[in-house]
């Protein structure tokens, strides 16, 4: 089969690899519908993790085509939706609402879904079926809940977003976006989107955002304070995973609020004091998006929500280095990879 | 009157100060009961933290002499505790509460209450009357309300024990030991006291430690997750404010858990890539005591708890020199001065 390897920094292929079997009974392979490029695989491209001849792609849909002998919930031919942290869904951590740290976890960019074929570990704990074929329409929507709509909701949660908050969002990619999205849908009273950006202004306003704020950093901080009786936001989502970003959320956020962090932490160091005296709840990591997802597709499936729009650039899977290129260089948001 | 001094670390001088006056018609005056020495003290006492000349002590307990001509909750002759932090009660932030970030918050240790009076900022958000005049052996317990027993409790609220839960306890100081009370009265199954001081260890047991674990840094940890099927604590207390005892509370709390930081920070840069990965909740900072402060005093009034019990040394106000020099040798827990 095809499927996407990087094998440095800027040095994405797409070349052909073996077809995954059935490792272990609880596996289950599937026939990708479709994939996608995450912001966090823009980290190996632009050389911030190291990286050598990996496979790559961590979000997927598509279609069961085997199973292993222990697999109960899912059968060949069904659609199926799974989150990016392949989880036993069984164990005391899944069972409190954190899949994503499983004791069992297999992180699926460990397999690399940017390809034609993905062996799904813990089938019954990781994938769920949709209630029957999807149209072609709602696949976008899928696969972005298979990571940055399940990633930004669990942001927005993470930050108590819901009735009578108000929620800023740090961050304007694909995730940020989506936890406009999610806060909306969990009843917020006012969302403030931080953006520079017309496009993603744009869709952020269509995702639920009231507000935009232009600025960055301690100007962006002092729009939020002024934009809430100086107090700060009672909900911040932070979906970039940098130090100023951290920061600008933790100060964005009034005392006794909470910040729902998302993006992939690199090189940032939480100052204690800080931390201690603004009496901000910290709440974040890889999301538990196996435990959003029930929820999620009913959500994408009765078209109240659409995540999908959140892709702005669809290639065929070869082109995927193009795709790369394009979210490096910020001319696209999200790119979906047609398999 | 007399009032205690900090001149220089290790320099502490009983002098005659000025008796406090009504400033702004929110406050009121009163007589101390008794007062005492902090953990938080210690850092000045130290030279961790700056300090010349300064007064000292933010605990008390007393009768109230006079107040101002706003004041409506409390009146001359009432045996009244009050919060560490002095706040209106009435903002949007301690509504929400969070007392101790209150919008016109006045930190009490800087009007020093180890002195014979003090003057309390926003008497009617600040204060809570006692419903009588108390028996002279539950004077310690109110006094611990002040601070320590409601900031172990405020941890213990943010460590989120409770009902089924195994809480661990970073920290043997008067804050840790109440910590364990905390979380023994919020029905916590299981509470793992880390101590190495047989005294303090006992007292843990009192107020109902089910385990104690002697081992510290990694080899706390270790030991954390040995006893809880290699998974870490639900919920852990951090009441020492270094970033040894951070790391160790961040590092016994299982993925999802909820840590509680009460020791006041120096030094501390949290790890945002290990805090990511971590996904444990984080919050704390200085406790929020007026929330808890009429809850506390019914405990104490109808003798269910005994938070008191952490003074172990009973010094006259005179001799406040000695009680910092007794605490900061780890001769005693906590100095009561009497007033």
């Amino acid at each position: 089969m095809r499927g996407v390897i990087m094998h440095a920094p800027g040095d994405v292929r797409v070349e052909e690899r073996e077809n995954p079997v059935i490792v272990e009974p609880t596996d289950a392979i599937i026939k990708l519908a479709a994939s996608c490029i995450c912001g966090s695989d823009l980290w190996p491209y632009r050389g911030a993790d190291d990286v050598d001849g990996a496979p790559m792609g961590h979000e997927y849909v598509g279609v069961v085509t085997e199973i292993g002998a222990d697999v109960t919930t899912v059968k060949p031919g069904d659609f199926v939706v799974g989150s990016f942290m392949a989880s036993d869904n069984t164990c005391e951590i899944c069972r409190a609402g954190y899949q994503s740290r499983c004791v069992h976890v297999v992180p699926m960019g460990s397999v690399g879904t940017q390809a034609e074929y993905a062996r799904i570990p813990h089938a019954d704990g990781t994938l769920v079926a949709t209630p029957g074929r999807p149209d072609e329409d709602l696949i976008p929507s899928l696969l972005a809940a298979s990571d940055v709509l399940g990633t930004g909701w669990f942001a927005a949660v993470a930050a108590e977003a819901g009735p009578g908050k108000t929620v800023a969002v740090v961050g304007d990619g694909a995730v940020g976006l989506l936890g406009v999205l999610a806060a909306k849908q969990l009843g917020a009273e006012r969302i403030i989107a931080m953006s520079r950006h017309a496009d993603r202004q744009e869709l952020a306003r269509r995702f639920g955002a009231t507000d935009i704020v232009e600025e960055r950093g301690d100007e962006g901080v002092a729009k939020i304070k002024e934009l809430t009786d100086g107090l700060g936001a009672h909900s911040v989502i932070e979906a970039v995973g940098t130090q100023e970003s951290m920061m600008q959320a933790i100060r964005s956020t009034r005392h006794g609020g909470h910040v729902g962090f998302v993006g992939v932490s690199h090189d940032v160091e939480l100052p204690g004091q800080e931390l201690f005296g603004s009496m901000v709840h910290l709440h974040g990591g890889p999301a538990p998006v196996r435990q959003y997802l029930p929820e999620l597709i009913q959500l994408i499936w009765d078209r109240t929500i659409d995540p999908g729009a959140v892709f702005d650039l669809t290639l065929p899977l070869d082109q995927a280095a193009e795709g790369y290129r394009a979210m490096d260089e910020r001319r696209a948001t999200k790119v979906l990879l047609t398999v």
